[in-house]
Order: structure tokens, then C-alpha cells, then sequence
């Protein structure tokens, strides 16, 4: 008896399989475009829990096992584990509880057998420390790969504009530091490096030569975007957007085979730069979260701790996001915290630590390779040198409104768009869509030099504060063109006329990237939107910085700029405007708060700035949540309509379990399996005529009681396998879900014992459990699915489906919007056991 | 029927009690002796749910009430809602599921209202503010509670040695600072300052002034620690100790009247300064953490949205707990992730937000007054300007082991030690206790120049790198004391003998902590563990560092240092070394990882140092787990019998919730309440036999269907309200929970309907779920009491308390220890129904 509950214990959770999402491949070829209008390849299945069809079995099979050679029934074959039980369909939801009990029951398993041979306690020692290992590989890796897609991109931007002649790889800036040590100031003046136009016709100047240099501008753009596109379309049609939407699915439980695969990982590394270099309104930092959970999961396929068990393979790939962060922007504090606000589902101590750890390797790895130069961390690395004052809160609150502005009309834009291009003959040209858009881009972007160059450069340019050596534009002030100070006071001084143009050109590029970030994002190249939305907050901040500049320049007797702006004296930094606008903008479009602040915090290292920063992000937060409360990811997750949970959003509303559940009330009824008396052919008649995923196990017709749950897999790979192992299985043979058969007429077939597959411990609520409570159960569980009773009867089913449908349903108002009626699950076909409610 | 619904769904959940902890007073009496030996004040109940006991009713009243006006039954009476029910009572846990439900609704009423008038907007903008505000402002009531206590312990501990004349508030620091700007090197040499012997005695050399210094320093020391026992015994005993077990506790759910009252605030903060001026070895960051929560909590009551709720409240005290290590590091950041980490229990992203705006707003605070003097927002703040080499590692893992041997040996030492107090005579006199410490700690403090100063002053000190500036003997090397470099290689140089004799002072120093702190912490004082932690480990690592300084020296042409360290090369920075001890015993002692590295992070301000102190501090959790996983705070916590489960620790046992359920195989069987057949009779009997918090109510006894559960003290209170207000209620009336009054004899008295106070949505789970998944229900969802059900029929209940047991069992693994057999909870006395399992 106690080996026998131990069996169903250890296996009976082992036997679920998804119920959530019936049939949902079709919608998910319908509903996520973005992804789907590509025709998937096939060997790129890495995330894929079949990929080892036997050896997952094998283990829950050592679980299960010791229990059931002791308990000595009439049908023992079927106790034994069936294969490929316990493994999960593409497009389906994993069950959480289930994943983790299989953990914990391996984890018992290599525990027992530690003490037996060294062996096997190196192996538990493996075991323990696979984790530590596996976050390692993984902050190695994306530092790498970081590295290198920093420096392709560096090199392949340069050569839109010219090429290096004493070495072809050679970016400009290596190019010209190579041959005498120039300033930044001269930066554009050295022999070895050639325009197009140089090189071409011989001149450096003229409209020949700008023409020329125009003409190769857009033709590297096209060529780079073709490239880009066409190696997405050909080779990994994963490797589009940004990746984080379907990350955030994919960590919250969801199956997507192939999106973390090692083609998704090379082909998206690749085009990033192409995309990059390209000259397209759009950053790495996103897609380079996808790169690095793409190497988390790829590495852990090494570790059986890992490869092997859903939920444990996320805690991989929650740290693996936070080493993306660490690296795109040098901040591992900051990556954390991304983890945990932005991306995560799950996020236990445990995974903390490790997404710490992993955060870690990858900065000290980044440090060690120094991709950016400077010796530091950091993608943007500023320091400022004098003190904000309190007065500036109210440009900085400005800014917030800004950014919270741009996030609200960015996030309804873009997905308006996207929306119309899946709708429309449109989308389906990706290649043309992307070339058409470079090619707007270039042409546009080429003339305006704040356009032209990198994003990043524009934003490092944009934050950093005028100092002597700067050489910009925007630091020609006055008292820096006469000379008369040795560190003159930049920032409180008289704009030039060069300062003024800047602010056109400035003013321009930010209706330009505005424009086309919105039709840039959700191309079919890699596009991240971290550095475009940061290049708009930091165009929009520096404008207003240097507005504010001016102001205390010339009213510095004002009663605001009295006190602290002396004639001479530094008091207004524009660059401080330029980083709070980036940070603004970003969290309008997010809705990041905590992690962004740090993220900037880490850039700058200094808690000085954590207040402006903290007031421009919460009230950007706050003014877009106003317009919206979905952040552009949550919206993109909605737009594909993945089966995401958002734990953010509170459930304030005040319906019961009964109303959400299914059978609704003019539905036809559940179709439920009695625990003893049905035959097979009933059994089989009604896994053939309902759509369901699973099916609950019941007491009797007349006593409507719940014994279990039944998946519908299971159920016919039980039944297959009886049919081969078993003799005088037969369509009249009894099935039965109890411990012993029933009592049967001498002239009856063998019965057919199903335990083994029953789940006897399913999730229920009751009829009137309030629907934030069920809610809140599936977020904090991860359940699939979850039984609803009344009095100890079974009236219906809950999946996270009819959750995600119910809230869709209440966020419309009118009328109710099912996502796909026709694929509703649990929606019986036809009717066998009238259940009396 | 839907208005019924809906009342019964808001009401019902609202009709909670205490089951866990039923008679748990006497228990707590009993294990909590540190708290409980001294008499509890009766005024000092803020965290008391039953402040306000109308006030509380009103509100659920208006969310049902909406519902039950519009339902006409016999007794509408009853359907009111009952005053006294939804207030918890001491020493028990809340329901977390009922708080946040009871709080979604209060937000509905309010959004429902908010378009009535321009004072329902109002009320509700309020409303949404008021998170913001009550963090605000308990960010500004930590910084000025750091400010002052700190100021006050800087004068208090200068007092021992002497007083300043021109002005008798000052302390040595000031008093000198005051006269000429003397240098640290001559800070003892002040003429206004005048050591007591001077005052009394008139000499400041010699045996007989050194023997006046050393007894005023000892009466002094002594008359502070009477002074803080006597006030900790007399006005608020929960004031001593460190107060994080019990904030974890409460964060938890459990209740602890007046542990964040008032007066613990205003005896802790005073206290607090007498403790630590008194020399014992004690720190006041882990006490700041408690004054920082008995802000969150006190400012709560100005808010009805957290004053009223138990659930919200403690989102208060996360961010609360957060600002208060922001405050007493200046580590924001780090205080975020110590809440995080640490202290709270529930910790969703709303809350992560409020505590990283509260830690700013307290770091911020903190700026602007400038208590540490060094316009640095942190109590240590260093700079290095060696970068670390990677042989250095194998140091730093040495230290990461010391910090490991020395918590586990911390941990069992102290918890034998406190054990033996609660179980001895000694016990029974604190005030003795604390002064006997005292006068030890005094006496053998005095003759060791880095036992006799404050010991956040010696941690600063053994932080600190060698410069020119440096007065200390640490850095009387050689090299400096020639005078030959102006900015001398202090760290590599041939030390001087006045660096052996330190390094002898600093081995005797720390012998002297290591034993003093094991008796300090637990003594009837506020008393930290931070500071004497890191003060170990400081002093360990800045040994170490000097030993492989000296090394580096002398054999700086090993294969090791020879690429590194050429002769006048700075290549190791013994601070360093002592800024990695102290992160090493603080791990080890607390268990604490990313949070300690992030706040030791924040002290240097450079993400250089991570690695090293990631690896002393992994390596310390590693190496203090192997010897027992308890943190010191679950150490205290498990000490004490609070009822807290742990969210860190996996449970990895095979049990399945048909063994934990009460009643167990041979108890007497489950009481429990039939639906529509009992008389009032037959129910004040079950209630006035049994001691159950709490009991199921089933079918008939029949059929053992699950009903709902109802609360023995709101049925108490029920019944107590129908004879008063509804007449014609006797002993044979029968008690109904159904809808309808069953169909009663027509001589019968009039029914008692109690629908109103049942909870229709009780969690269950079925008798074959593994404890694993049922102990994270309880964790994940905050359950006080999960039924157990087999197909559909009533077996039994789990609750907190029941696991806590089971958990303690497993972990005794010898014989089952029931942590009070006679107050079980749900232990039947009598039995009542037969119930057939």
C-alpha cells in the first residue's frame, strides 16, 4: 500500500501533459505573424522536450519504479512507465508543480544513491554544482558573443562610409588610432582611412563626392538589411524582433521548440550586426537578451539537471537574461533587476543568486575583453562634475512626462502597425518591407550627421558633459571659442550659432527616429528597442537641458537661478538632461522602474543622480500607465497572443470561479471518465470525438465525486501500449482507475488498469472561490488547469486559457472576445455522461 | 442569487480567524523567552489589528452590503455584517488570501465612487497616493533616527574617555575640529578635550591617571548598559535583541502587538545608543532595521488603506526594512535586496518599487543632514586604487571559509547559549546578565587601543588603504617612515615593528570578539550582529592581507608575485583583504549573499571588487551550509517557536498530505459541523469541547461532501449576535449554512441561519498530493488551514502549525517532537460525529 502510493505519488504527477492549449498550433500560426509568416525549420528544435524521447522517461521511471516492483497486481506492465509520458508538445504550457516535484524526486534519487560508490558522489557533486557551472558557461558566452557583435557592427557601420586602407578590418576609429595618435578632434582627418568618394573619384570634397558618398551610404544600408532579412527568412525565422516578448512566455511556462536553438543563437548574432549596421532605427540590447537565454539554453542541455526539466531550464534561462543585460549595457545589478521586473515568471532565491553569479562572469569576462574602449564597464560611461539643484526637479518631471508621452503614442502606434500588417497583403513581403524601410532610413538619415552616425554614439555624444577636449557641436560655446579659461565653463555660457544648428539638426533627428522606430520594430530583422528609445529621451533631454542652460544664462538673476548660478559657475548640465530623457523615454515605452534606475545608476556610479533619474521615471511610468497600462512587451505578448499570466496586472474584478468555468452555461457538458465502470470502447469514443487535453476521472455517473484527472495523451499511450504488451485487451474490456478491478461477470474480458496515468491529486477550487483568487493560484503555482467543484462534486474545469480569455473578455467590455471559439478547450464535441447540474 | 453570490463571496472570505495558532499564547509564553520574561505593556498595541474594531467591520460592510440589501430572507439580521469578525488576535497569523481579497475590494468601492463627487476623487487620489506617502515618509523617519542615535552614540562613547570643555555636547571629533583644524594624526592632542584623568586628577600621564581613565571608562560603560536594561525592562520589552527574526516572523503573517509600537520605537532608538556607547559588542544597523519598521508601521495608521489591513501593512514594513539598511549603511540598493532577500515574505513588484523609493528617499535624507561627516552617503566609505590580481583569489576563498567556520561556530554557540539561558536560573535576572557582560566587555576592552574605540571606527580604520595621511599604526611601514616618496608604496613595504605589535593587538582583539559576541547577541539590549560580524572579519582579513603584504615583500620574486609585484609596486591592498573578511563573517553568520555583496558593493562604489567579494561571500554560505542551513535569524526564529516557514528551504521528504493531516491514524476524528441538521444545542457543545480554531462544514454526516469551513470564534460571535437582535432563538433551534432553511416540523422553533460566516471557498487538496506541493501552496498563497479531501469526502486539515511539526520531525528524524501536543490545533477532546474514514 505505502510502495503503491509512493508510485502514484511520484508518477501520477509525472502524467500530465498540456491541457491548456488544445490544438493551438493554428492559432499561434495565425496570431503570432511576427514569427510564423516563415516556414520553421525543422532542425532547430533545441528548446524541445522531445528531444530525448526516452531518456526523460527513463529517470521518472527510477522514481516511480522502486515502488511498483514491490506492489504485486494483476496488470504490472502498465505500471511501468510509458514512453513519452512526461514530455511536452510544442506550443503547449508546462505544468510548474509537475516540473518541480520531478526535480525534487531526482534530486531525492541522486541524494540516496550519493553514499554507495565515488562515483556516484562525484556525480551528486556534479549534480550540485551543474547550476553554478551552467550560469558560468553561459555569462562567458554572452560576453563573447556580445564582444564580438560589438565589434562587427563598429566595423560594418564604418563601411558604409568609407574603408580602412593599411588594414581592410579596421573600424575607423582603430584605423586612424592606428596611424598617429589622433584626437577625437581630428578623428575625421586621417590619411589611411578613405571615403567612398575618395576612393572612387579621387576628390574628398564637392557635391560629386557627397553624392557618391551618399549613393554608397544607402547602398551598404540595403545591402546590409537584405542580407539581414534574407538570413532570417532563409535560415531562422525565430531570429526577428527583439525576442524579449517571447522570452517572457517562454519563462512563464510556455513551449516555443526552436526559439532558443542554436540556429535562432548564430543566425540572430549575425544579422544583429547586419540590422545594426545597417543603419536601421534600431539597438542591440533587446536582441541581445535573446542571444544570451539562447546560449543559456543551449549550455544547458550539458547538465541532465537541466536539459531535462522545464521549470529548471527557465531558472537557466532567467540568469542567462540577466548576463544579457549585464553585457549589453555593462550594468550586472542593473541585469538582475531586469530579471526579476521585467522578464521573469519564476524567480526564487536560488535564481537570484545565480542570475547574480551569471551577471557577474559576464561583466568581469566584458572587462576583461574591453569591446568598448574605455576600460570600463559601461556601454555609455559619464561622469558629471557638478550637483543637480532642486529647481531642476521640474525639467526633469517634464521629461518624465515626455518620455511617459512617447511611450503611450509609441506602444498604440507600433502595434497598430503591426496589427495592419499582419492584417494586410503587406506583411506578406517581409524582405520588401525591410528593404523599403532601410532604405528610407538611409536617405533620410544621411544628410542630418546626427542621424547618420551610430545610435550609440549619438547617445554617448548626447550624455557626455562639455569639457575642453570635446570636440561636438554642441559644446561651441562662446567662452570655449575664445580660450580664455583653461576648463572653461562650458555649460554656463553663451550657445554659438553652432550650438543653435545643432539644435535644429538635433530637433530633426528626434521627428526622424520617432517616425521610424514605430514602423522599425517588429520588422523581421533582429530590433531591439533600448538604444532608439534612449536616442529620442536623450535628443528630448539635451534640447531641454541646453534650453535650461540658456535660461540661466541669460536670467541669472532670476529668483530660480540666483542662488546657484553665478556668472561663471557651472550649474546646468545638459548631458544630466540628455541621460534622465533617455531614461524617461525608455520607461515610458517599458515600464520599467527599479532596474532602469539602477541600469543608468551603474552607468554613472554615482548616487547623486538616483533622485532626478527616480522622479523622471516613476512620473514617465505614471503618465503612460495613464494612456495604457501594458508596456510595449506586454502589448507585442497580446498582439501574438501567446498564453501569458501577467503577474503585474492585479485582477480587480469581482467574478466567481463558476462563471469563469467551463461547461459555461448553454455548453454542452464536460465529458468526464467514470473511475470503474466504462469500457474501452467508451473510453476511446470519447478521446475521438472531443478536442479535450484532459479529462476528469470520477466516482461514478451517479456520484459525481472527483477522483482525478486524466490526460488525454496519456490516456491513448496507455492504451496503445496495453494493446501491444497485453493479451485480451478488447473493445469491451472494462477500464478501471482504482487501486483493485472491479467485480466483473466470469464471461468478461481482462480488464484494463489506468492508475498509473491518473493524477490523483488534481488542483480544485470551489463554485465560489472569487476569480482573483483562482488568479492568483495560477500566476503563484503555475497551474494549467484546475478543477472546479461544489460541495465535494465536480461541476466544471478552469484552464489558464479561460483565464487569459476571461480577462480579455472584461478588458473589452462589450462583448465577449474568445480567443478561438473553435478551439476552446474542454469544449466537448458531443455529450456521454449527462451530468446533473 | 447573484447578489447572494456576491455577498457570501465578499463577506465570506472576510469571515476569517486565527486556526493556526489556536492557544498559542501560552506557547509563545513559553518559547519566546527573550520576549516574554518580562511583562508586556498594555498601551503599546500599534500593530494590533483590533485598534479600531468597528472601523474595520464598516468597510466589509460596505462591500456586502450591497449584495445582502437586495436579498430578502427570513433573517437578514444575521447577514449583516457581525463587529469583531476579520480583527486578528495576538500571536496569530493572518490569512493572506482574505487580506488581499478584503483589500481589492476595498480598492473597487473606492474606483466605483471616485465618479460621484470631487471629494470621492479626491479621497481616491489619496488613496493611490498613499503608498507613496507612508514610504516617504518613513524614509525621512529612518534617516533622522539614524542621524540622531548616531550623533548620540558618537557623544555617549567619547564620554567614556572624556569630555570636552568649550562645549560639553560635543564629541572628540568635534571638540577638536571645533579648535584648529588638527589633523587625524593629532586628533588626541586637542587642548579643549580633557581626558577624565585630566579633570579629576589633573595628569595625563602616568599609572594613576591610567587606572582613573580605565574606571571611569568602566563606570561609564556600566552605568549605560544599566541604564538601557532598565528601560528595555521597564517600558518596552520587545525593544531588545536584534528584532529581525521577529520582523520576518511578522512579515510572514503573524501578529506581535506592540512589537512596532510606539514605545519599542522611542525605547529602542534610546536604547540603542546607551547599548552601543556602553562598549558592548553589538552593532545598531540590525536595530535600525526595527526603528525603521516601527516607522513604516506608525505612519501606516494615517493611512486607512494600510492601517486596516494586515497584508498591506506589512508592504510597509518590506520597504520599511529596506530603508532602514539603506539608512545604516547608506546602501540603497543593498537595502532593496536585504528586504528582498532577507526579511519579507511577500514581495511583489508593487512592493520592490515602494522599497526602492523609500531607500532613496532615506539615502537622500541621509545626504543632506551628513552624519557620517564625509559628505559620503556611507558609514564606510574606501577607496582602492590597486586593482586585484588573481592569485589574490585563493586568499580571499581562505577568508570565505573563515567567515564560514566562524558563523556555523557563531550560530551553535550562540543558540546553546541562549537555550541555556532560557532553561537556567540565570535567565531569570537580564539586568545582571547585561551588566556582568558589560563589566567583562570593559575591562578587557580597555588595555587594546582596537577593543576600547568604537568598533564601527576600528572597521573603518581596517578598511581603510595606507596613504600619507594615514596616522595609524596599521601603516608604519618602512618606506613611509623614511619619508622618501611622497605618496609612499605603502603596501609594499617592510613593516615595521609597530606594525607586528598591531598585528598582536589585532589577534587579541579578535579572540576577544569572537567570545564576547556569542554571549552579547541575545542579551535583553538592542544588539546588532552587523558590526560585530564584519568587525571579525575585518580584523581576520586585514591579518591576512598584512601576512600576504609581508609575503609579497620578501618573496617578490616567487613564481606568484613575480609578474605583479615588482619592488615598489603597490600590489596588495591589506584593506581590501579586511573589507572581504567582514563581507565573509557576515555571510557566514547571516547567510546572506547578493544583498551583502550589493551593500558592500555600495561602499566602494566600484564594480571592480565584485568578484573577489562574490567569491568570499559564496564560499562563506557554501562552507557555513555544510554545517547547517540555518542563518543565524532562523536560528533565533526556530528558538523561539515562532510559527514561520521558511520560503529558502526546499522541502525534499516524501510525505504525502494524508500523513500530516490532523486527525492523525489513531487521533479521535475530526469535529466538524453538518449543514442543515444540527440544533444550536448540538454546535455550542462541538465548540465548547473542542479547542479547533476553526471547523469544515460537510453534508450530512452521511455523505462527508465538503460544505466550506467556519470560524469557531465568528460562529461564537454569530450566535452571540442572533440571541441578541432576533428572538425565538433557543437551544433546540435548528442551525443551518445552507441557502434555504431546511424544511423543519411545524412546532419547531425558529431556525438560525449562519451561511453569512461561511467560508465557501476553503482550500483543499486531496489526501494523495505530496507534501511539497502542499507546503508551497502554503508558502506561495499565505495559508493558514488547506482541507484534505479523498474523491470529493472530508478526511482531515492541515494547517501552518501541522507542517512546522511535520518539517521539525523530519529534521529530528529520531522521534516525532509535537511542539505542544496539548495545543494541537483541531486535537479533538470529544467526539461529536462518527466520521467513517
Amino acid at each position: 500500500m505505502e510502495s503503491e502510493q509512493l508510485f502514484n505519488r511520484g508518477f501520477g504527477r509525472n502524467s500530465y501533459n498540456s491541457i491548456t492549449s488544445a490544438s493551438s498550433d493554428e492559432e499561434l500560426l495565425d496570431g503570432a505573424g511576427v514569427i510564423m509568416d516563415f516556414h520553421t525549420t525543422e532542425d532547430d528544435n533545441l528548446l524541445d522536450g522531445d528531444a530525448s524521447p526516452g531518456s526523460n522517461y527513463a529517470m521518472s521511471n527510477g522514481g516511480g519504479g522502486g515502488g511498483a516492483s514491490s506492489s504485486t497486481h494483476l496488470l504490472d506492465l502498465l505500471e511501468e512507465p510509458i514512453p513519452g509520458v512526461g514530455t511536452y508538445d510544442d506550443f503547449h504550457t508546462i505544468d510548474w508543480v509537475r516540473e518541480k516535484c520531478k526535480d525534487r524526486e531526482r534530486h531525492r534519487k541522486i541524494n540516496s544513491k550519493k553514499k554507495e560508490s565515488a562515483w556516484e558522489f562525484t556525480k551528486s557533486l556534479y549534480d550540485a554544482w551543474s547550476g553554478w557551472l551552467v550560469v558560468t558557461l553561459t555569462g562567458l558566452a554572452s560576453a563573447l558573443s556580445l564582444s564580438l557583435s560589438h565589434a562587427a557592427a563598429d566595423w560594418l557601420n564604418d563601411l558604409k562610409e568609407g574603408v580602412c586602407l593599411s588594414a581592410m578590418w579596421f573600424n575607423h576609429e582603430q584605423c586612424c588610432w592606428d596611424s598617429n595618435e589622433t584626437t577625437f578632434a581630428e578623428r575625421d582627418k586621417c590619411p589611411q582611412w578613405k571615403t567612398w568618394a575618395e576612393l572612387i573619384l579621387g576628390q574628398a570634397e564637392g557635391p560629386g563626392s557627397y553624392i557618391m558618398n551618399y549613393f554608397m551610404f544607402t547602398f551598404w544600408a540595403l545591402s546590409f538589411a537584405f542580407l539581414a532579412v534574407s538570413l532570417v527568412k532563409v535560415f531562422a525565422p525565430y531570429a526577428c524582433g527583439s525576442g524579449i516578448p517571447e522570452i517572457k512566455t517562454i519563462l512563464s511556462g510556455f513551449i516555443i521548440r526552436g526559439y532558443l536553438g542554436k540556429w535562432t543563437l548564430m543566425i540572430k548574432t549575425i544579422t544583429l550586426v547586419l540590422a545594426v549596421a545597417s543603419g536601421l532605427s534600431l539597438g542591440k540590447e533587446g536582441p541581445l537578451v535573446h542571444v544570451a537565454c539562447c546560449c543559456g539554453n543551449i549550455f544547458s542541455y550539458l547538465f541532465p539537471k537541466y536539459s531535462k526539466n522545464e521549470a529548471k531550464k527557465r531558472e537557466v534561462l532567467s540568469a542567462a537574461s540577466a548576463a544579457g543585460v549585464s553585457v549589453a549595457f555593462g550594468a550586472p545589478i542593473g541585469g538582475v533587476l531586469f530579471s526579476l521586473e521585467e522578464v521573469s515568471y519564476y524567480f526564487p532565491l536560488k535564481t537570484l543568486w545565480r542570475s547574480f553569479f551569471a551577471a557577474l562572469v559576464a561583466a568581469f569576462v566584458l572587462r576583461s575583453i574591453n569591446p568598448f574602449g574605455n576600460s570600463r564597464l559601461v556601454l555609455f560611461y559619464v561622469e558629471y562634475h557638478t550637483p543637480w539643484y532642486l529647481f531642476e526637479l521640474f525639467p526633469f518631471i517634464l521629461l518624465g512626462v515626455f518620455g511617459g508621452l512617447w511611450g503611450a503614442f509609441f506602444i498604440r502606434a507600433n502595434i497598430a502597425w503591426c496589427r495592419r500588417r499582419k492584417s494586410t497583403r503587406f506583411g506578406k513581403y517581409p524582405v520588401l518591407e525591410v528593404i523599403t524601410v532601410a532604405a528610407i532610413t538611409a536617405i533620410v538619415a544621411f544628410p542630418n550627421p546626427y542621424t547618420r552616425q551610430n545610435t550609440s554614439e549619438l547617445i554617448k555624444e548626447l550624455f557626455t558633459d562639455c569639457g575642453p577636449l570635446e570636440s561636438s557641436q554642441l559644446c561651441q560655446y562662446r567662452s570655449q571659442m575664445n580660450g580664455s579659461q583653461a576648463y572653461p565653463a562650458g555649460s554656463d555660457a553663451a550657445a554659438t550659432p553652432g550650438v543653435y544648428s545643432a539644435m535644429w539638426q538635433l530637433s530633426l533627428a528626434l521627428i526622424f527616429k520617432i517616425i521610424m522606430t514605430i514602423f522599425t520594430f517588429g520588422l523581421k530583422v533582429p530590433s531591439g528597442l533600448f538604444i532608439p528609445s534612449m536616442a529620442i529621451g536623450a535628443i528630448a533631454g539635451r534640447i531641454v537641458g541646453i534650453a535650461v542652460e540658456q535660461l540661466a544664462y541669460y536670467h541669472h538673476d532670476w529668483f530660480l537661478f540666483r542662488e546657484w548660478c553665478e556668472v561663471g559657475a557651472d550649474c546646468i548640465t545638459p548631458g544630466l538632461y540628455a541621460m534622465v530623457g533617455a531614461a524617461a523615454c525608455l520607461g515610458g515605452v517599458t515600464r520599467m522602474t527599479v532596474s532602469l534606475v539602477v541600469i543608468v545608476f551603474e552607468l554613472t556610479g554615482g548616487l547623486e543622480y538616483i533622485v532626478p533619474l527616480m522622479a523622471a521615471v516613476m512620473t514617465s511610468k505614471w503618465v503612460g500607465d495613464a494612456f495604457g497600462r501594458e508596456g510595449i512587451y506586454e502589448a507585442h505578448i497580446r498582439l501574438n497572443g501567446y498564453p501569458f499570466l501577467d503577474a503585474k496586472e492585479e485582477f480587480t474584478h469581482t467574478t466567481l470561479a463558476r462563471e469563469v468555468m467551463r461547461p459555461r452555461r448553454n455548453d454542452l457538458p464536460l465529458a468526464v471518465l467514470t473511475q470503474d465502470d466504462m469500457t474501452l470502447a467508451e473510453l476511446q469514443n470519447i478521446i475521438s470525438q472531443t478536442s479535450c487535453n484532459g479529462f476528469p476521472v470520477i466516482v461514478s455517473k451517479e456520484s459525481q465525486r472527483l477522483v482525478g484527472f486524466a490526460l488525454r495523451r496519456d490516456i491513448t499511450i496507455a492504451i496503445e501500449n496495453a494493446r501491444r504488451k497485453q493479451e485480451g485487451i478488447m473493445l469491451n474490456s472494462r477500464v478501471y482507475f482504482t487501486q483493485h478491478a472491479p467485480t466483473l461477470p466470469a464471461d468478461s474480458p481482462r480488464p484494463l488498469k489506468l492508475r498509473s496515468i491518473l493524477d490523483m491529486s488534481p488542483f480544485t477550487v470551489t463554485d465560489h472561490t472569487p476569480m482573483e483568487i483562482v488568479v492568483d493560484i495560477f500566476r503563484k503555482l503555475g497551474l494549467r488547469q484546475c478543477l472546479v467543484t461544489h460541495n465535494g462534486i465536480l461541476l466544471g474545469i478552469i484552464t489558464k486559457k479561460n483565464i487569459l480569455e476571461h480577462l480579455e473578455e472584461l478588458k473589452q467590455h462589450v462583448e465577449p472576445l474568445v480567443i478561438s471559439p473553435s478551439h476552446s478547450v474542454c469544449h466537448p464535441r458531443c455529450l456521454f455522461y449527462q451530468n446533473r447540474f
